[in-house]
């Protein structure tokens, strides 16, 4: 009667699983690991210490509204839990969006910057959404903001300093799409009493806003006037809040009461004359925007290998310390073989994830050559929704592994499920990422460039681990000659061959 | 600024799907055909109209447990919605676990009930759940239990009156194993005081119970004395509470807070001094029990495939009225091949779970051959399993097919894929039935039988559409002269290429 | 340690206690009593009986608002409990506002009506609240309105239907002014396009609405260009929704969250538009409403003397069952006299609501004299605000003596104390009252009527008991030739003075 | 339509109301008075600042209990809000405690205290209450401990190192009486084992335990075998929580659902098998208590007039900011002659609690005379009842005053009625503090003293304002020569008469 289980246990994952100290091998020189290592494992220290506990604590103290004053005065004020407070401030501090404009380690900070960041996500609660718009709100105002949002919203966005330390909300979703911006309804006018510069005023309704508690964000809106479809649109910078704390012309319709990343504070605004600058000229909204995707999207993929990472690290402690059937689950031969399933997937997460950070990271230093540059544009979307979805599928398998108490929400379990299904829909479903690899292949011409780089670079797994898929890949190309529908029906399937035969590639 | 998405509808299943029908018509004999389909007509209605409304609120409101009074005593009170007694209710009247036992269609009753059961499930809010132990129990009793119990307990089990009606417990899971009740800690010593045969009083804790709302229930406890391991176990019945509704001897020390179910009131609960009575002899509790396992799992495979339909009106009905890029979502053929890949995994649940219906209902009626009692022994735990995993793969492709709308709890769609889960849980993880299944095979001969009918009957499949399945069973099978921790490796895949090629052969 | 206090019980208060029988004899001519006193006994059962589980459910259920669908459609729709649900239907099938329109009693309705509101009360979760609301809305339009009105509306008021009954809002209160409503913004102006009627439209600010959940409501609005000031504005009718039960252009801003009255929905009311009719001619609304205030005020201090009839019935109770120091609490001196002091304070709070009930019944039937309709005038405001006091610090009294048990919220007994605050707070607080009560004195000659009914009838207590309060009568009334401020600042000591005289006059 | 109340404000309640600076003047020499004023302000900026702050995040926030892990272990686990922890880390640092225990002031220093925690109290959440108990445990140590106590938990008791201090409980109610603790049935066993010294242990249940977050406790038990009564009991000493945190052998039942008080863990523990400590020898126990009694009484009256204060603070500031009729609600004569009763309440509670906060300084210094031993004893219960009662009465009163804004949770006010309903309830009820002042006046020879002090000191007011309660308590004392339970109906009547000669006689 008084059996108690004993429950997983959580440690340094930078110090127990080797998979990454591997992996940062291959990108960062011998000089500059030593640094790094010291660093990430610090961060891995606290990634199963305080963090964690913070991260509990935001998790078990969602965000709430409050629309209205005792006295009837609109306010629309969002309390934070403290946890949440102090894994923003520990992010500036730690440098994870900092890390990848200070670029101290050249055209491998975005490595770095992935390491920081995959240690850092599964216990941060989500931090690392507004991390991610935060980094790429820098990097769209670095490549077309003008001096003054350079001189002080970029400073303050890749600061380490938590007391000046933005993050930055990027408001894109309608009701009228998600991923299809081309009916964005929000209108910008002129302000006819611009106030510090702010010489636009937007109105409309943002469906779903992830940083709502941000400083600033990136949003876009149509001029008045403009034309129809996403052509019309332009980028706008805005600050949310004046000197008191109060929003600027916008009000928080209600928070969304999502299945996961509840710690998050997610949003609909309604903005009502918001003030606003454009960012670069007027036009080329999604075409500015787009910079800030590839960002997301890579900071997507990263924090989705690291969740699962999270959820093997949970799967093998148990399996260590639960005993059925007479033995350790770790020691039957069926309970192993799923365990080791999961992190072969794991590891292709892994391999996929840091290649294109480490793109990434070439391309913004200029280091990149031209095919690694299409490389990038063409892989980013396909190894978003690999990760996505095998992190979804190994979190629910890790689920099951725990039987019982993987269904019961105090073992922090159901949470793992809940915030991996968000990974295969923001920043673009897995369908609507395998249409945009298929415009890569054809509009940039990507397709003769990846089949090169598998060819030279991979020829060992396509004999070998990655038959299979090369021979799917094969056979749905040479089809394509057929009718733009069909290439279509198959875009996802080959999506899919290609990231493995990509990630089997980088592994062998 | 005013555009509103146009919400997805659910009509009449019955109706609006085909494919239950079709399998229908392959089991049920055409004079039987019309009463069946007039009853199922009017059930869809129900399952669409009021019962729906009932579900959510039963989701709306979920139990709550008042554990003392305001003056200190202990009073372990759990109090559910409207909706969920409403739907308890009508489950009686509508006959789900009566129609099983009624035998109006003789060998085709469980088909029948089958049918009942995945109209009825998905707007049940989980009510589904006690009605399977419910039936799982009435089996038992009806096998072996006494004259005193057949009258009483069976009677009530098996009425369609909401009045009489007795949903049952089934109280297997202990803290020290969830499938594995060779630990099973609770004690039974008799009675010094039996009051109306209630001759043993039970003690220990009890660590999932899914149904502690109701009347009665079927547990398992250790003779005081007995042997240790699963064989000193006996099967007991109990009756949970006395004249006034209060708890005899049992405390409910919290409810579980789950991942989803949340209509259902699972307990953890603390046995002192619970009276009971032996079901049959002493002794050969697991064997007992497991006459009732077979039932609850072949609720479940029929359960997470109507889920998984469920999921699939309400993608279907989305993607006519939400339109992306220009045109509706069905419009875009890779969303419409990803809903096609859905109908086919979806198909093949619904092929495989009346199929074992079928097989349950001949075995029922003494009309089963030998050949098909050991398929319906060795088929069950693994249609369970395909049909859990295929249910939870399909809803979580269907959150995302709803992009951002799928990850907020008001659409109602997080609820599909929270409850979802819990399909590969309960009644044997994906890897306990995949071992149960080698069992199946070796110890009760099922290997040769399962090939013959496989060579047979679904021929033209492995030549065709089963032709991958059949070679992956064919090399394991073949490789399994080796050693048993290798097979037990291979068992998970085995299962799922077994269930492809039945599932593909009965397609055919 | 295993000592559990027994809890206080509940009877059938109209059997258990003679005062409320005592009232009735003198007002109540015999041979209507004996049919009268057996409907009440009836209704004395369900308030000890369903009603009081009804309400208990309903308080634990409180409101709930929806203000968005899930698609982002603004829907304003307010969820009420099943108890709720029940006690509406209960209040008409007894006749609960029916009854004082009915007249079936004559002269003598409202007494019985009272009785029966008495009753119902204490078990009703405040669903007495909106009741008020409806018997005003009913009165003013028997009294204002045209034919139209008192065909449907009137007629729906007093209905003992369930299924036709509707209840009615009284909206007043805007922001700038509780009580003052010379301030009301709330503007109508000509509607464009009348539909069925409804020739006006609403817009404004509603602060606190207390029946939301009505299908109809009376309220004040400045017809756009009336005169600034209490006489711009008019009574207006309105129903709250349209055939699907939608709010015709009224937003519910949000759920007041209120100390006590916790089942009742109490909302703060955006009207955009909202179509309306005159009751009567354009002006006069104030004048209009105040009809519909007497009646609230009477039915104020009905529920608050039934409110705090069951808090003592409660204390009776408990201190039958409790002990301490060696006796139970009824055995100890200071609790039996403080007990006692209670029981003369309730009594004096029957006494005047009961007396006001009867004149307000012959003012209704044309049988007051022209002095009983000055008195009817003069006291309804002084055994409001007298009534509500006592209740609220009788229940604080009763707090008190359930000791610890009385803190704790599920003992009940909080609840009482949470909601007798109200009683001074609603339809004037005490102060307003007291000058309301001046204004009577002076502006319609009372002082001199009320003199004469005291001297008259009240002289053995003025000479007795009531001997003080009636010197603070005189003596206030003798220094009130002194300046208008002086006498204010007296006015509330006046009212008091005057409830106690006329209190313990009449039961003398 | 855009009209918003403003809010009523506070402003450092030491500087904006001189009552408090008045009367210090009266017990404070003029060289301390420079010293302690400072320090006031002080307290008095940070109870209207980030106090403030504090108390309404831990209003916001009140304590979860966690009874079990993830695992089912028992964990017992009180989640408090950040707020709170600030809060009880503050009073260290200013010494709430401490102040009493240093002794810096001389037989003055309680009266310092006083005002520390008349200005802490009602931006404190009700951490005054551990602080009562943590001063009355520091008490009965100094008077009553051995040198290990007084070495160890003495020390942290008065520490005003945050990280030192500690504060206690005082677990003395059980179910079967509150204030009489005759029925005690935690039973007392010599430990087989003792640790450190803990050479008791206890079984049995507390009911009402408010500071269950304290690490230690005093409490009555009675040694097993002792005689039956209030006199076979025994005092002990308790610390709750071993290295880890882990409550030792001590279960909390639950956390009470209280009306107010909610920032305070109130709960019912079970103790099975605690280990204690005699506090001195074996017996005496109720009268060691009531040393700690007596502390926490003049807490009680301190904290209930200072909440007083602040209801008034609220009530002053918001009648100068709302407008009504015309003029500002502080223009209306009744409504400023309103304020200006509660005021002249507020004031005589102030003066009574300052005073026998005075007494209990001289006495705990040495410095008091006999008579004024004698007047602290006599005058402690009354004043604890008096100013609970009016503080009550009062508070309802400024509830009134805000009108619906009063009756709203938002507005704060709220809180402040439900709060004040405690102070007339725990550390006794008003009838039974009555009766312990009846039995100083008898027992202890209380009557003659006081009708000396009186008669020589409070002569003028009981010929002028204090006249009707003299002349009430002359004819009760004369009276009193009848049957002794005439004389405890009377109890309640003297108390008040008492205590409103003693506050006039103060004041004049």
């Amino acid at each position: 009667m008084d059996f108690h289980q004993a429950p997983p246990t959580l440690s340094n994952t930078f110090l127990s699983d080797s998979n990454l100290k591997d992996v940062l091998k291959k990108y960062v020189a011998p000089d500059f690991l030593s640094t790094i290592e010291k660093h990430l494992d610090h961060v891995g220290e606290l990634a199963c210490g305080k963090w964690l506990e913070w991260s509990r604590e935001a998790e078990a103290r969602p965000p709430e509204l409050t629309t209205f004053d005792p006295w009837g005065r609109r306010i629309d004020r969002i309390r934070m839990s403290e946890g949440w407070k102090n894994l923003e401030a520990a992010a500036a501090t730690e440098g994870i969006v900092a890390s990848g404009y200070e670029r101290k380690f050249g055209d491998r900070s975005r490595v770095y910057q992935a390491a920081l960041l995959y240690l850092f996500h599964p216990s941060s609660a989500f931090v690392s959404c507004p991390l991610a718009m935060t980094d790429g709100a820098a990097r769209a105002i670095e490549l077309y903001g003008d001096d003054e949002l350079k001189k002080n919203a970029f400073t303050r966005l890749t600061s380490r300093d938590p007391s000046k330390f933005w993050t930055s909300g990027q408001w894109m979703t309608e009701k009228t799409g998600g991923s299809d911006v081309s009916g964005t309804s929000t209108i910008a006018s002129p302000s006819s009493r611009p106030i510090d510069g702010f010489d636009w005023k937007l109105d409309g309704v943002k469906w779903f806003t992830s940083a709502t508690t941000s400083q600033m964000a990136m949003l876009l809106a149509r001029p008045d006037g403009a034309e129809l479809g996403s052509r019309g649109l332009s980028l706008f910078y805005t600050e949310l809040r004046d000197g008191n704390g109060a929003l600027k012309n916008i009000e928080i319709l209600r928070l969304k009461d999502k299945l996961g990343t509840r710690a998050l504070a997610t949003a609909e605004l309604h903005l009502r004359g918001t003030p606003a600058k454009l960012v670069g000229s007027e036009g080329g909204g999604v075409r500015k925007i787009s910079s800030l995707f590839n960002i997301t999207r890579v900071y997507n993929s990263v924090c989705a290998t690291g969740h699962f990472r999270r959820a093997l690290d949970l799967a093998q402690s148990y399996s260590r310390v639960r005993e059925a059937f007479g033995r350790r689950l770790v020691d039957h031969p069926l309970h192993a073989a799923t365990l080791e399933h999961l992190e072969d997937e794991y590891a292709k997460c892994l391999e996929l994830s840091f290649y294109v950070a480490h793109l990434l990271g070439k391309d913004e230093c200029g280091t990149a050559s031209e095919d690694e540059r299409i490389l990038l544009r063409a892989l980013t979307p396909i190894v978003k929704l690999f990760t996505a979805k095998r992190c979804m599928e190994g979190v629910s398998e890790v689920v099951e592994l725990f039987g019982g108490a993987g269904y019961v929400e105090d073992t922090g379990i159901p949470t793992l499920l809940r915030d991996a299904q968000v990974f295969s829909i923001w920043e673009g479903t897995t369908n609507v990422l395998s249409l945009d690899f298929l415009r890569a292949l054809e509009k940039e011409n990507a397709a003769p460039i990846l089949l090169k780089k598998i060819q030279n670079d991979f020829a060992s797994a396509i004999e070998g681990p990655a038959k299979a898929p090369w021979e799917t890949m094969q056979s749905i190309l040479k089809n394509a000659k057929g009718d733009r529908a069909s290439l279509e029906r198959e875009a996802r399937r080959l999506a899919f061959a290609v990231a493995e035969i990509v990630a089997l590639g980088l592994r062998t």
